[in-house]
């Protein structure tokens, strides 16, 4: 929740900006909007032959639970930039990125994640520091029951499913959180 | 450029927090990092039979230039629901989102654009407030010579050559700026 101004530490206030359709935390005295967008998370499916590179969380949300690297895109890279460098975060694990493969919007938690297919360049992996363990996995080696987000298992079930018929085909949906 | 803290009002300071890469503004009163992240711009090409549904910007960049209608996702929605959203507020258009079609990272401004295909459920749209004035195009009557954004005018070449042979295949890459 917005408080301050970061340009010019007043107080701001929460109204509809004019011209505008939405309460923003605006600025009377300089007279700043500050907007709130939603985030992009980049990853990727680093596969080398017929195994696939995971990465056991060591930081929350999910602590201890198994994803594909993936992270925060930063200001000034690219989306597949991001995605690699998430890959070398997380796993030591250089990649080559290939096409964008599967696109979530989260809109409860104001996310889209952005997940490339990738090819891994070496077998010498090793957690970093947001990782307790990496592991390279077989299809019959995914721990499917502790995966740590919905758009991992609707990944690996994409991906999985579009080797077997040897066409990847991209995919984008909604993910929502389970009605109570 | 962020000087305060928008939680509890201190001046912050611009440094690498701990375990992180980059330099952040971080709150050493109330502990707070400030994240800056790429923010997303979502539009469609929207069809009605033959023609294509373009834009004349009444907005800086490009004002009186030619667009597809997008803007920035909010929070709180699908990047489909954000793309049907500013559909309807630039030119009073209501549209069937079909599948995403191209995303651009724009990496020197921070930006990464989803543009989906879409239906135009009817045929009389009219200027929102960010819009002087909006069409219906036949691709003969495109102005090639007055697109306001490279992504426009890439979106609408990969569009048009999908539509001849028959097959819309997604496209996603970079878009950098002019070498000088």
């Amino acid at each position: 929740m917005i408080k301050f101004c970061n340009s010019c530490g007043a107080t701001v206030t929460h109204r509809i900006p004019e011209g505008d359709s939405l309460i923003r935390a605006v600025c009377d005295q300089c007279g700043t909007i500050h907007y709130q967008n939603p985030k992009i998370v980049v990853g990727c499916v680093p596969v080398l032959g017929e195994r696939i590179l995971l990465c056991k969380r060591a930081i929350e949300p999910r602590y201890g639970l198994w994803t594909l690297p993936a992270g925060f895109m930063e200001n000034n890279e690219s989306a597949s930039q991001g995605a690699a460098r998430e890959a070398l975060e997380e796993a030591n694990a250089r990649v080559e990125i290939e096409d964008l493969y599967t696109v979530y919007s989260l809109p409860n938690i104001s996310q889209v994640y952005m997940l490339f297919r990738a090819k891994l360049l070496h077998e010498d992996v090793s957690p970093g520091l947001e990782s307790l363990e990496v592991k390279l996995v077989r299809e019959e080696e995914i721990p499917w029951d502790q995966l740590a987000f919905t758009m991992v298992r609707k990944t690996l079930e994409h991906f999985l499913e579009d080797r077997r018929r040897g066409v990847f085909v991209p995919r984008f949906g909604d993910i929502l959180p389970p009605l109570r």
